[in-house]
């Protein structure tokens, strides 16, 4: 894989390798943000096999309270008709909080793909009670970031989900 | 009032009439946004009776997919430790949307304020099974600026809310 920008992914993958395949632009925005100084979760936004954008947490380098790595990917993907939504596919490393999840159900995305449920959980049920399709890929790199992040930056993790420090 | 921004309530005020001076403040980012060619929908972030931010919806101005009047209010509320959330009431001229209640969940605000929910209404049992507080206060002039909106730029409304236009 080229380290280029929205990279349409290689022909002939079954359903779960292109689904690794696009978790890991997200891991790779996540990987950024950890480098950044920042909170390591990422996501990608796919509309029928097209890449619309790529997103990062951006809480620490923008100074923001609502750029998680959904809503920062939803962001940059600019203005999108309600039918391009509702035909995409959300992937994100880490399960979405209920502001990620609002997002989502907004615009009626109708599949999310999960990196990991294991570090955080919050929405799960909601989205499925609304419908939304969530495929839980338990991907071990998923996880090892969010271990990082939690042992090495716990004030900015709780932060990020309006814990307590 | 001044124009002033984030002012203090007069003292004296009785509960719903401070409800209706935050309200007012919410309103007028509305007519702000409206003016600008946006969506009219604002809101207000307030800690104990003070200010914090005030915000608009900037589809429009700023291309956003995100800064719904809610989200961009708490956008511009900045990083604020969890007890803060936890403390104060949002103020928001029309019921809140999945995105923006979601936000309101993951910071855990106690109580919203809403203008009017005859326009639009998606989250509010979700937000009173979670516990939080709505107070709606049925405002004739945030009816006033959603007719205007729905009847004047159907579209970008439809946009705003994911619906097709």
């Amino acid at each position: 894989m080229t380290a280029a920008p929205l990279p349409a992914a290689p022909p002939d993958l079954s359903p779960e390798e292109l689904d690794r395949f696009y978790l890991a632009l997200a891991i790779e925005q996540a990987r950024t943000g950890w480098d950044e100084g920042g909170v390591p979760i990422g996501a990608a936004l796919v509309h029928q096999g097209q890449v619309l954008a790529v997103g990062r947490n951006r809480r620490v380098q923008m100074g923001s309270a609502i750029r998680h790595g959904e809503t920062d990917c939803i962001e940059r993907a600019g203005r999108l008709p309600a039918s391009v939504y509702r035909n995409s596919v959300l992937y994100t490393t880490l399960s979405p909080c209920y502001m990620c999840a609002g997002t989502a159900l907004l615009y009626e995305i109708p599949r999310i793909v999960i990196g990991e449920n294991r570090s955080f959980q919050a929405s799960e049920e909601l989205l499925r009670s609304k419908g939304v399709e969530l495929t839980v890929l338990d991907d071990a790199e998923c996880i090892e970031l969010m271990r990082r992040m939690i042992a090495e930056r716990p004030e900015i993790w709780n932060e990020d989900i309006g814990e307590e420090g």
